[in-house]
């Protein structure tokens, strides 16, 4: 058995192009086009450098009690990793060790089958229905773990909490993931669910409501035995993978919720302008409750629009999947930005 | 099978811990007792905040390519990540994965063996000499991977190149990994070996010779096909794990190169001086190359030291663990913190 051999062999993911073009419409990692806020830019002008010999506090406690406090449950209840990829990778390492599939749906966020093919993890991708719902009777059968983002990505479309009450109810013996990255942009956290339902884990990020994509902060919320379970984990993986900047700016955040509140009113605003005005142009599309939308022209192909858009120096998302290859993923980006969208699909329709 | 049963049973591994005293004199976790430098500073207070609502590069490529330079080698032979124990993560996960057991010493970075577990990886612990050496005859025997820091750790012991060529030639049906957290405080590297052996990975880490413990940047240095591998892994994982600041402070440390090397001449310094000074109060010790050193009193429990020296407000290392227990690992702070640490022992053993 030669050296390469005893290589792990993985499709690698392919995220959203980062590409560095001057004065580029960026609507295609559903960033927040908000600041951050004052409170981080202080943050960070105050910060000690000298502080950074030493190694961070582990498990960023003071960012853990401030999270813990916003959402009203107690501080050994949340996770806090280097964003929400790394949780979520962590969460298919500790949580997901039964025979049975993994759940998921068809058309979902991409990172679940990389991350079981990583683990050599089995699942079964269950197809969403004709208007990209969730069937919540599909996962009332075995398995060994459900995951599903609300609102799911990338249709935006958003389940009630009774939904997912009755997916848990049918669920006891699995940990169900809720997995809430665009939760903060118009759906109902589950996180009041968790007192009830030990076997529930919710997973946020500081990357799109609170405009700190580029920090790399992401959070699990859950019932403290699990909670305890991935930091078992992640301490015979990595001790410190928060930063100590990462820290100060989150609890930076955390301090001006109000703020980073009214940005994603603007954001909602913005979203339901934009979706107005592309069915105004014939787009069609699920009622999208993130900080994007997933639109479709009945007669002019997706990905001809894209790279058509792309030439404008707009950059938004086309998946080559099945099912989705007519749409496009849209980030609401501000109404600026978004009036020159809709002003060069205009002009691309009409041409 | 109820979700308890699908959880990942681990043994949580234990760090150093990082109390919150006053006045501590902290040699417990090997942190540099010198600053980031100033260039570290201006890149902090200079950075624009509003870039965290945009995602970081994805490869941290202006600081790849500044290590490949630091380092003369190509671009695609650099992998950066989330702190070194990150990096030593992925590289268990994506390059050990024979039948064979992977080798390590039985006294050696205690992580090793965690690794193992988390992803279910045979391994077999290689003991030392009687004096802490590794006997590179041990390692000529069939194995899925070779693993061993220079200096070793926490014995503080370095090995030449011949020596590392020796192993890297009875074993090139496998990737041999030199992990050189320490290398830079009167080692040699082996980067001038990759040429030769695509089968060897170095990591290296900002923690302790860049005094960047708090920002956690790992690295791995090797051929561009196991880079690539590495990478690949890295993308099904996280995508962005190296956050912006993160980056931007790599950067300027590597800018500081010349400032940085003087604050290792004056550990080196102050290591030899303690040394010495340990050594007339009746101390033996390993030839430490590394920022600690680790120590032994014959007529003094190690254990009884350790918790006297606490009691002193000076923290240092106790591994209660066979063949190590009656030794101190004693991170090299700055001459004033070890003047104090020799004088408090002084005093303790003289009571």
């Amino acid at each position: 058995m030669s050296w390469q051999d005893k290589l792990r062999k993985v499709e690698p993911y392919q995220a959203g192009e980062q590409p560095r073009i001057q004065n580029l419409i960026k609507l295609n990692t559903n960033e927040n086009p908000y600041d951050p806020g004052e409170k981080v830019k202080k943050a960070i002008q105050d910060f000690d450098s000298s502080r950074l010999s030493l190694y961070p506090r582990p498990d960023a406690d003071e960012l853990r009690k401030a999270l813990a406090e916003y959402h009203h449950i107690n501080e050994n209840q949340v996770f806090i990793g280097n964003g929400s990829d790394e949780v979520l990778a962590l969460i298919f390492l500790t949580c997901f060790n039964g025979h049975e599939p993994v759940l998921f749906p068809d058309i979902s966020y991409s990172f679940y089958p990389v991350y079981c093919e990583l683990y050599q993890i089995p699942y079964q991708k269950v197809p969403l229905n004709e208007s990209f719902e969730i069937v919540k009777t599909d996962y009332y059968q075995p398995n060994s773990g459900i995951i599903f983002p609300n609102p799911n990505a990338p249709t935006g479309i958003c389940v009630s909490l009774d939904f997912i009450e009755d997916i848990l109810r049918h669920n006891q013996d699995s940990i169900v993931v809720i997995d809430e990255a665009y939760i903060d942009f118009g759906g109902e956290s589950a996180v009041t669910l968790i007192e009830r339902y030990p076997n529930l884990l919710i997973t946020q990020t500081f990357s799109k409501y609170r405009s700190l994509a580029g920090i790399r902060l992401g959070v699990a919320l859950g019932s403290q035995e699990v909670i305890s379970k991935l930091y078992d984990v992640k301490n015979s993986f990595n001790s410190y993978p928060i930063d100590s900047l990462a820290q100060v700016i989150g609890l930076a955040s955390m301090e001006d919720s109000d703020y980073i509140y009214q940005n994603a009113i603007k954001v909602i605003e913005t979203r339901e302008y934009t979706k107005k005005a592309l069915k105004d142009l014939g787009f069609v599309m699920p009622n999208s409750k993130a900080n994007f939308i997933f639109v479709k022209h009945p007669d002019y192909d997706a990905q001809k629009l894209f790279e058509q858009l792309r030439e404008k120096g707009i950059l938004v998302r086309y998946f080559n999947q099945p099912r989705i290859h007519q749409y496009l993923r849209i980030t609401i980006g501000t109404p600026q930005q978004m009036e020159t969208l809709i002003q060069e699909v205009k002009n691309i329709l009409q041409a």
